[in-house]
């Protein structure tokens, strides 16, 4: 238990052209988390984003009506560390540095500057340049390289993945706030589209280019009673091991695994007493529809090995054993860095989700280096 | 009470040529903190820097062989922030997401990239260009629109400023490790040095620009009696209030005064029970000198408009009152963009500083929008 609920979500629609600045679409999803907290912009007195983030803390307080600051942070993981910023913001509520605490992701990530471009001229940013020199110049290319090694392994095909991407859009075309509502696909169109890096990742296995902002309110749990739909944060957890990167696992012992999301597994376990068999529910940062193979994995849903055979057996599928990214993921729904990705957790719990689960106690979110389970107050 | 100890401290030589990288200086400085603490890299599952240090956490882990992280985060506030980096890896240790976290701050300021000088080339970033079509293109020039007002409200002169620096560079004159160490200055050399922004600040009221790396070691409190010489955090607080910048004060409506520090002030004493009184010696955060008069008044050592008779009346010497930035400040000891200042703040518990107060019991460090108040265990 980390002693706090997240008490507001919040979003603007997902588009490819926002038409306003990051700024805006911050502010926008941002008052909308605070009231559907019950709140108002004076209660907030905490912020927390990701170090990617363009928005400045200061002014985005003046443009949400924030009288003052007493805690803020930012998570290096980028969209890995979605999870990880709720974990920060339960730090500033436990230690009283702040009693409500506003978690932002917000972007134009489409109509602006597009994360899947290479950057010739840009000087040096870690991770992504120190393979460049070998062609490695844009995360399908970075991530490709990890992924093979699993399918390797395996014995795990591209059509494999085609077999998550249909459902991601499957839960999409029924989801209204997904870029991809009402246009599901097959697994022919899956394998119809055009490699990216062959042969591993098609257009239809890579996540969306999005504009958008989200956000979340995180606060004590003892305010839950004066909360309109409070969810509970069970466990909150963060682990990356030595040798790997933000962006692949080139350099470990095992490289046909997940190795960070095997120990946020660990760690959510022992923090939650809970295990895979206990989830009903769980959303998985899927830039690249191979991370869903690797994280069930990583969690124990199934055996190593074993994920292309237990998502072709329908398992997360809603009315499987363990529907996954039901709000369609970030192939579906939109790619605003994961942090929606942590709203349908939330979701799921409230019940109020597009495709909702019925009796959901246990939500996972799998943020890939970061993790959280949540469940009713 | 946060629950935790300042465990260990490290730092490299300051100079104004390291002569090697901000990973090597981070690194040095990182392994040096957690000897001091009588811990082992293997003992260290969190990191806590600035959102502007340069380094990136898995290098840094790879190369003080940090076997797996739980906890990493950044503070946006830069200097202004040195101590909220403390109040960030207090929630880590509160919620148990991590159990050793070392912070820290490198960077090669004055042989690299020099923070004080204009880049009009550079992209807009936040709070430097807000105010460049009016010339305002340098911290100093910032800075020195705001102090302007108080020197106009309270009869304050440039000369009062000197007074001040002339106390930092005798305590740097007796610490080896400044850079200024055996080069005190009279108030005479003061004024005779060339002026930055006339008629606010000269040369000698700017802050040295400093290649150097520092850290410390956080862990919980109950881990005292394990560790060498542990310094408890009584207190850690942040506050920013909306409508003022990292760098100035031009919007509010007291515009001779500190609201953040202010602020931090009265939430300070609200954590800890006490007051100025009770506070032995401070360490303040001074990228320009007038700043030290602004926190005096502040935190209530003396009355607003009084800080420069606190001062000339020797309140803030060694064997004052209040002495005051005993390491030289960042006037005198080096510019690592105010970590230094937190170091000097534990040295001074420790019993170990090269000025060393008697029986200090209640430490403050001020870093300006973030404070400390450091103890004995």
């Amino acid at each position: 238990m980390t002693g706090v609920v997240i008490a507001g979500i919040g979003q603007t629609e997902f588009s490819k052209d926002a038409g306003r600045d990051a700024l805006q679409l911050a502010s926008e999803a941002g008052l909308a988390a605070i009231r559907d907290a019950g709140l108002t912009p004076r209660d907030i007195d905490g912020l927390v984003t990701y170090t990617t983030d363009e928005n400045d803390e200061l002014e985005l307080m003046c443009s949400l009506g924030l009288p003052e600051l007493h805690f803020w942070a930012r998570t290096p993981g980028s969209g890995y560390g979605a999870s990880a910023t709720v974990q920060v913001a339960a730090g500033a509520i436990a230690t009283g540095a702040a009693k409500a605490v506003l978690i932002y992701r917000a972007f134009n990530e489409r109509s602006g500057r597009r994360f899947g471009q290479p950057r010739p001229g840009e000087a040096r940013a870690l991770p992504f340049d120190r393979h460049r020199s070998y062609g490695i110049d844009t995360p399908a290319k970075m991530y490709a390289l990890w992924f093979r090694r699993y399918m390797y392994e395996y014995g795990v095909t591209n059509e494999d993945f085609g077999r998550y991407t249909v459902v991601a859009r499957r839960h999409a075309a029924t989801n209204p706030a997904a870029w991809f509502y009402e246009r599901p696909i097959t697994l022919e169109d899956h394998q119809a589209s055009r490699w990216i890096v062959e042969p591993v990742l098609r257009l239809l296995d890579c996540c969306q280019e999005s504009d958008g902002g989200v956000a979340l309110v995180v606060t004590g749990a003892d305010r839950a009673p004066d909360i309109p739909a409070p969810v509970r944060v069970l466990g909150a957890v963060d682990a990356h091991v030595r040798g790997t990167s933000v962006m692949h696992n080139y350099y470990l012992p095992d490289l046909a695994g997940f190795a960070d999301a095997q120990r946020c597994a660990v760690r959510l376990w022992e923090q939650t007493g809970l295990g895979p068999d206990d989830i009903d529910v769980a959303q998985i940062y899927e830039n690249f529809s191979p991370l869903v193979f690797l994280v069930l994995e990583a969690y124990g849903f199934c055996g190593r090995g074993e994920a292309a055979a237990f998502i072709a057996d329908g398992n997360i599928d809603l009315g499987g054993r363990l529907p996954v990214n039901t709000h369609g993921g970030l192939l579906g729904e939109a790619y605003i860095h994961g942090m929606n990705t942590v709203l349908e957790g939330v979701r799921q719990v409230r019940g109020t989700a597009a495709n909702q689960v019925g009796g959901v106690e246990r939500s996972l979110v799998s943020s890939l280096s970061s993790a959280l389970v949540l469940g009713p107050v």
